[in-house]
């Protein structure tokens, strides 16, 4: 990861590739730029002429058609052109490199690109081969990075909870494969959480994690325990069915939110998840439609920093 | 079906779902609604302001350009922002219960949903759960409705015959698995038409069909003799090889709308089908570009109708 | 191809389906006004009203992103509704003919239709049935003609150039399968360039090459001895595994453009490539990213174009 790639020389955002490295200042300004969106989606007309005119790529490598909608919505909300581009169907087939199809996007005059790729480190080869006017948001590369995500979870902690300076936040699940989990983390850490903690079997934490700065814990009940903010990690299907797992079953029994392990928590705790969800395998229905539920507000509060990001990448 | 649950508490349309128990007042409403925007399209800017900054989301959980293209141009005719998903290869497939995928839908700030799904009964699902803000609109569902084709039929009979008291209306074909028939037959009888006949094969007709209040014909001679309008149905390609019929050229042999046939027809009648036309099958190249064929205009008129839907919900 | 069916009676452009025929009054025009909306992309709102609440409809009978996008982008600077159908996998595939299905979307009262199929003729099919108002734009039929990529080549060679009348313009490559290649020399004469050449094996040169008014060269040293202008063309990957080709490494020996072959050119020579390229196959990487590449320029052209193009239209 480099950092620097990420600002301009005088400390602006030109890209947002990682929140890693990102100072508190760019992740406050997100999240206040972010606070004055959220009424728009109020108003008669839900539109706001900030980005008329310019053109924004949405680059998807990989099909993800909830990720790409929220940006389309956001791009639209702020007046400006998308154009959606299935990339894996087309040039890149025809043994075009990564290169050349941004090169050749970028001659288009695109003004952003959002880019979402199976390959960690994607978005960061194009951004340090862009032209100058051009800036690039990751949607989620490999098992590296997804920033607005980790942006619209702070977002959400930060407007329930005011603050991060006295919270306990927990994060359940599998931390190997989660592009989320490091976003939030460096996120949180970033602005101030004095305590994050991380609940996972074994086989799915990654070997590093100590080094995040967290808290690792293999029970709910120690994991959880007075625990402000609890984010549950979706368990890919993939996993249910590999090695690293005896069984979804097992899972739910041991690592799935229930109401009972959620007594351990705060009474005010908050539950968020990332979408889409597996109900009865990470989280119990109960849960994710009871009142300490915050999911769905995660949603609508990602369209409104996807518009925070966007104008302010613009803007720069 | 629950008419109930198209209707505010007031009377007025919240959802469009199907025709049955839909009032004349509705349907009319409707009707000269889309009157007003069939000059829209005349006009050098074919654009009205009406729902500038409304998100209206087409959900496709079935392809069908030929449909989502037309409420994707009626959309935008009234300048409102659209945003297409073709969920089949969505969410749907990574485990999300229907309802989750509508709620988070909703959580974007929808304004409407355009719902086309392979089983009945699912935008009335979707309808019950969404936000009170949120409009939906049935654009088909399995074999039960699709609405705004049963209203532009309408529009093109009353554009054509002036009024519905006095007609004779003949629907032809596979009424069985039509999800066109019964929302034509349900507007038909509400806005007062005298006699709607059906005229099919006994396997290609629908066991209750009775019940509808028609008169059953299997022969065209007799179905057909002095109709100031005949509807032909498409009979689709998997039809044709099942075990209902004994052969395409068969079918066309006996309910095939030929120049012949159209003669005991009116002099006057019109001669609809809603697409796409197995030409030398259920209708005949001469009759399909014939003067008598108004099947181009029931085109025209279906963007004109879907304004007029759109425009109303979001005036709710 | 006939002619005439491209130009109104008083002798505007109609449709544009392809450069054969078309008068050099006609292509000056297109470059010109591209010229004048070059500008537009510099400008902070890259928009203008031309076209505002006009339905362009790109009907894509045949994938190709990159030409897709290039048209939606044009489109939309232009300030049009654009209505993306991907053709292949709809009503076509329902039995539907494609003048049907033509006619349909006419009825959905589209202003233009921009047409990509595999079959050469079938953009001159729908020029002929098309109701009066509506334009058609050949995006690439078969092998037939791709005239808006042969315009971009003019608008290219005569930003660099200046004038045609004192050019060397050398075409590399596989012109047998190439439909840009057409499109060029009929260009090229047209506008009065007094020698265009052709290198290419014999088993990539159609049969009539000679009656194009161009000069056959099989060895590029003396096809591009001089040569003011060089277009590279693209070895499409079927070719290489193909019988008319020993393999890529010989074809890259012979006819691939390396620094040593660039060098028997004028020093001012400019290099040309419709894209996307084979690196190492018919153009060596040294070249595609040296100083006398204007491959990049192309393709922001091509939006400039294909603005001109869709705008001189939409005027007459």
């Amino acid at each position: 990861m480099i950092p620097n790639l990420q600002l301009t020389e005088d400390g602006r955002l030109r890209h947002l590739l990682t929140l890693e490295g990102l100072p508190a200042r760019i992740l406050t300004q997100i999240l206040d730029t972010a606070e004055s969106f959220i009424s728009v989606a109020e108003r008669e007309v839900k539109k706001v002429p900030l980005l008329r005119g310019k053109a924004i790529f949405n680059l998807f490598f990989e099909s993800s058609t909830r990720t790409r909608t929220t940006f389309e919505i956001a791009a639209k909300r702020l007046s400006a052109d998308v154009v959606n581009l299935n990339i894996a169907t087309s040039a890149q087939s025809k043994g075009e490199t990564l290169l050349d199809t941004v090169a050749n996007l970028s001659a288009m005059q695109a003004d952003m690109f959002v880019v979402r790729h199976a390959s960690s480190g994607a978005p960061h080869l194009i951004a340090r081969h862009v032209a100058p006017h051009i800036h690039v948001v990751n949607a989620g590369d490999g098992r590296c990075a997804h920033p607005t995500q980790g942006l619209l979870d702070m977002f959400t902690i930060r407007h329930f909870k005011g603050d991060f300076h006295n919270l306990r936040v927990t994060i359940v699940g599998d931390l190997l494969h989660s592009r989320v989990a490091r976003s939030q983390i460096h996120a949180l850490t970033t602005l101030g959480c004095p305590e994050v903690r991380v609940v996972a079997p074994r086989t799915l934490l990654p070997r590093d994690v100590s080094s995040l700065g967290v808290h690792v814990h293999h029970r709910m009940e120690t994991g959880i325990r007075d625990a402000d903010v609890i984010i549950m990690l979706r368990l890919q299907n993939e996993r249910m069915q590999g090695a690293l797992l005896p069984s979804a079953g097992e899972y739910y029994k041991h690592w799935g939110l229930t109401p009972d392990k959620l007594r351990w928590a705060r009474p005010d705790a908050i539950v968020m998840h990332p979408g889409p969800m597996n109900r009865g395998v990470e989280i119990d229905s109960e849960v994710a439609d009871g009142k300490q539920a915050v999911i769905l507000p995660q949603v609508t509060f990602g369209i409104a920093v996807r518009m925070a990001v966007m104008s302010i990448l613009a803007g720069n």
